[in-house]
């Protein structure tokens, strides 16, 4: 097993995880919307991750985990904590391969993503909602049940998974100007780092991110992590900070960190659900939404998004709160 | 010019609009979700007309009509009264041809119709809302434009092109025990059955139609057009009767026509929405609606789901009312 905290993933491993995950995740589509093209003055084309099984991008990363296991690691199965995407993703790629999958969630999570976790047979081990709780909680499951830890993004396995989105991306469009994602522990921008850095070196990388979880924004800025304590965001996929690895990438080969605003944010989202006719949640909106906040950065240019995923309450949809 | 009241479109009639509208359409894909199949037992296909550009299948008739104009006629373009998706792929239609498109529509429709149809250039000549204004305001408006009349579904270049949609779901999926649609006027099922009589014989066609407008339900089981005088249902696509072209189609071809309550029909967009993350309108529920409702039909076959179309109020979704 490498050591998770120093291996800084490479495009080898990446292609090793595609070869991998194949079997296991969909090469999700890519859409366009001529009104939006229009709206913008780019050309946009949105990889539609929401599209995946269980609703978003992380299956990649959780799925390189799980099914780089060996046999006798696979057998104690793997752990994490997580309340939202990758705890399901985990689950979801451990029902695939047949292994157990333990999860650490504060009891206030949503019921919703506690039946999603356990409808993949996840096992959830509930802590009280803050740090210590969950640490104390996590060290006791895992020291129990010896499931391999596979963290939300500061994990050379995970990272690597989550680059193969990007590589489908440039075999899907021919080659794009720029590429945006969301950020928030940074697990995606760092896998599409990893690959256009030697895939397609001359695509730029551009990070988006709420004004009110800015964070990466701020430690791009200042050259250092900083981590906020408890952000409060409608794109609630995007709280966590930047750990070592995914600063790693952020630092040396993010372009530019562009912010919008939570209105800003819903706004697009709405945009997407009647133009591009897609579910996706609000985490996947601020790309646009930047987009819509900095023309002149992206017209006539070809414009790649990753929409991220697709998990979100129907029955409060943020326009409507 | 062909008679619209008595030509019967053949499939080599589908196959020229295949050719003739290919530059203009999406080849729309298919979705499928794991957890659809494992709730009803079937594999189900869902081919996502929702995705055309104006947001529904009815772009394929319109744009089969439009281009298959001659230059004496383009020149005066085309005219119509609806006030739903037919309006504004007809509208969309004339624009990527560059040809006039006349819209004959009640003052009472929704202001979003009226703005999607003058968003693609189409005029909009308002009427009240009742059949004699309608159809003296229409003929008002075609006697000073000069503009070709293409009905809504009772047109043989209409159902011509709505057949494309089978001819890609067939090539998209290598064969299918089931196909279904919803039925309103019944184009798309009349499509369906030109094109998969004769390339796909063995493949049962299914109706799908809300209870509370179950004229072409009433209809199959009497022998005879029944057309209702004001249904109500949320399934606002699905309100117009049959006409004599799609009544062939509908008694040569159909299987069967099965029905849904509004209630199973909300409950059914919103699995939709939830699982296979696209956004549709209520009329493409009724398919899955009826799955859910008769188990047994469908269970262990492999069943394609047209999803008609994806043009909602995001700010009135049924749920939330």
């Amino acid at each position: 097993m490498k050591d998770s905290a120093m291996y800084i993933p490479t495009y080898e491993d990446m292609l090793a995880a595609h070869e991998r995950i194949a079997p296991h995740i969909r090469r999700t589509p890519i859409r366009t919307s001529a009104y939006l093209n229009e709206l913008t003055g780019a050309e946009l084309f949105f990889k539609c991750e929401n599209f995946q099984e269980p609703g978003a991008f992380k299956v990649r990363g959780a799925s390189n985990a799980v099914f780089g296991l060996d046999a006798a690691q696979a057998a104690k199965g793997v752990a994490t904590h997580s309340s939202g995407n990758h705890a399901s993703c985990l689950s979801y790629a451990a029902m695939l391969r047949g292994i157990p999958c333990n999860v650490v969630m504060p009891r206030t999570a949503p019921q919703a993503k506690k039946d999603t976790v356990r409808r993949y047979g996840g096992k959830i081990t509930e802590c009280e909602p803050s740090t210590s709780s969950r640490e104390e909680t996590f060290a006791r499951v895992q020291a129990e049940t010896g499931g391999d830890f596979v963290h939300p993004y500061n994990d050379p396995r995970v990272i690597a998974g989550q680059g193969t989105c990007a590589k489908e991306f440039v075999e899907q469009t021919d080659g794009l100007d720029l590429v945006l994602a969301p950020i928030g522990g940074g697990g995606m921008i760092s896998g599409t780092c990893l690959t256009l850095s030697t895939l397609a070196p001359e695509t730029r990388i551009i990070a988006a991110e709420p004004e009110q979880a800015d964070d990466a924004y701020r430690s791009f800025k200042a050259g250092y992590i900083i981590a906020d304590d408890a952000p409060k965001t409608i794109a609630d996929g995007l709280l966590v900070p930047l750990k070592d690895l995914t600063w790693h990438f952020v630092a040396n080969h993010v372009s530019d960190i562009l912010t919008a605003s939570d209105p800003e944010i819903i706004d697009a989202m709405k945009l997407i659900w009647k133009h591009l006719r897609v579910v996706m949640e609000p985490s996947s909106a601020v790309p646009l939404a930047t987009i819509l906040k900095n023309p002149e950065t992206f017209r006539g240019k070809r414009v790649g998004i990753v929409l991220t995923g697709g998990n979100v309450d129907l029955d409060r949809l943020p326009w409507t709160l």
